[in-house]
């Protein structure tokens, strides 16, 4: 579809490049903003470039904060020697928003996978590492990695990494969800979850 | 969910603002932007105003141009005194993208809609008016407004505004999709399609 103004087409473009947003929707967000005042087109493009100037990872985990370290790094009330190991920092805000959970975590940045060309090196793993190498002794690291062969193939190449040091190392459950039906649970998940079946306490 | 920066709470309640995207997506997004180079996304950003600033409405049909006439009206092998009438951009595209029609266009900016408080007085319709009014007697107004109750109120009232200068007006017609099964139209479709049959010529 060619498009009537060359400003239009390039911000189209722009919109188009974003994942998940095809040029069709891109046509449609284009033409809302151009029905909105220009200061607030303006204030919409300004509160990006803020964003990727201002936001940068946590010295220590990766999570997201504007400087130093994050917020949960920095309070004193969370537990430094627990470490909830996550693929992005939406799985961290998913777990945060729980309000159950008072240790720390380390983002990763993605998942080891060989067919997209992410190795251990383009992720925060060595980081982990030596993070955990001045850890106490009775530390510990939770896997809360995706169910996807990437994240598998991720957690074993950590726990591998991490072996040699003397840490208490977990992974979240696996298992029907809550709620639902046995019969509607596919069939990895419902073994995985009496393969891995925990003691009954009434 | 809370975020742990509020430069990246600013640009998610940015991008959520825009119509069909939830805060989830709106939040992928911005992490995306996070990952990119701040100059891409400076470029993003520039893109975005540049479009708001440089691109207007057509002075005479509507459609988005960069100052003046759009490059439709300016063009003398377009027929000026046959009026394509849409709601929007995107349906000019649409006619456009077949390269069948040879006349100009009159973009309302949407339809009549009393439960949206969209009004004729909101639309770009005393301005047709006016434009028809000064046309030759012969000249053409193509109604091409959505199948919608506010389509068809649009297209009525137009037709009444319309009424008294000797012009002829059509609609686009209404029917079975070509390639669709009979048993596959909806009702009012099938409906219509029998009702508007035309001569058919083998």
């Amino acid at each position: 579809m060619e498009l009537p103004s060359k400003l239009v087409e390039a911000a189209v473009d722009q919109i188009a490049s974003l994942p998940g947003i095809g040029r069709r929707t891109a046509l449609r967000l284009a033409l809302h903003l151009l029905r909105r005042d220009p200061e607030r087109v303006e204030a919409f493009a300004r509160s990006l470039t803020a964003m990727r100037e201002g936001v940068r990872g946590c010295s220590r985990c990766h999570n997201l904060c504007e400087g130093g370290l994050c917020a949960i790094c920095e309070d004193p009330a969370r537990d430094v020697n627990q470490v909830c190991v996550v693929e992005d920092v939406r799985d961290l805000l998913a777990i945060e928003s729980l309000r159950t959970y008072r240790g720390t975590y380390h983002v990763l940045g993605g998942v080891i996978s060989p067919m997209d060309g992410v190795g251990p090196a383009d992720l925060y793993v060595q980081d982990l590492v030596d993070r955990m190498r001045s850890a106490p002794t009775d530390s510990e690291v939770i896997f809360a990695l995706p169910t996807t062969m990437e994240g598998e193939t991720t957690a074993f190449y950590l726990y591998r990494k991490l072996g040699d040091l003397a840490l208490r190392i977990t992974a979240i459950s696996r298992g029907v969800a809550v709620g639902d039906d046995l019969q509607h649970a596919d069939e990895a998940t419902l073994a995985q979850s009496l393969k891995t079946r925990v003691p009954y306490h009434g």
